[in-house]
């Protein structure tokens, strides 16, 4: 399936926290450059994510704001 | 003004396209690799925003989803 | 790709509607019900959405409210 | 209160499950096709909201990507 | 219809301003605080939007960044 | 940084409840009129957000609706 969504970042796993019901995944699309994600606990386990995964950061144009 | 969005991403501005009332912004990141921004035209013109303008894609943490 | 979006509803594509920037796609995901989406031309273009085009509307969970 | 966002999608709430400050809903609007929501617990207190509920998905145009 | 959103901001509209597809408009939440919406033109011609009017900012609470 | 988001709504913190990864924060931006944020708890920490705080809620345009 091919996104609508302008950015897909791909990068490397570097953490996984979950909560009760929301995770945080941390990854690296870049060296030293992070993009960390809020979602759901019930997609880390739909996706297995796993430090050391493989994955991308999907936003979309309208969720990004630009500071100068 | 330090903000909680969790991705701050540094770049340079390499396009503005303004539409009628919405514009795009890409900013980026790393060599090659590119954010694009739906913004407001105000926010284009409040920010002077400029293609060669050093510039941050700002994105919240519950706005990243993950694709594996 | 697998995505963290808890939401992706398959349907067919009944109308697209291009502005300077931004466009509109409407999905109907069961009969008459219909999804609309505001995303950017270029990705229409990067898609080649036209109507009758199957396609799902993708939402992240936390961009659903619920009205009672 | 008429609402702005385009996607307002009725149908009955099959899951309602709090963590210690989000919770997530699950609505199905049509038979098979579920909906899932992530709003603050005081939303789900606030609307009463439990198994059975007739309640709708609301989804503003901006939120929702395609997937082709 | 109640809403699980948590900010249902009162006011009135000062400003409607359409664009190709897209509208911005401004509504006074307290006197000199003035909250903008990007929202379809569809939305504003099926409120009827127009100045004067009494309407409300209505935003999700996981759509609010804190800046400090 | 000055921010392309049309909304910054400069208040005070009357309320910061942390969960296990998602936190709420509480901001009054006139007499009686509050905002409600869900961010992270990494975000609450960073920015050492405790009540009695100077803080602004700031909320990107295309995340307004309106409700008539």
């Amino acid at each position: 399936m091919k996104l609508s969504a302008r950015n897909i970042l791909p990068g490397r796993v570097i953490a996984v926290t979950k909560g009760e019901t929301t995770a945080h995944v941390r990854i690296e699309i870049a060296p030293g450059l992070v993009v960390t994600a809020s979602i759901t606990n019930e997609a880390v386990d739909d996706l297995a994510l796993a430090v050391g995964d493989r994955a991308s950061a999907v936003i979309k144009a309208s969720d990004v704001m630009i500071g100068k």
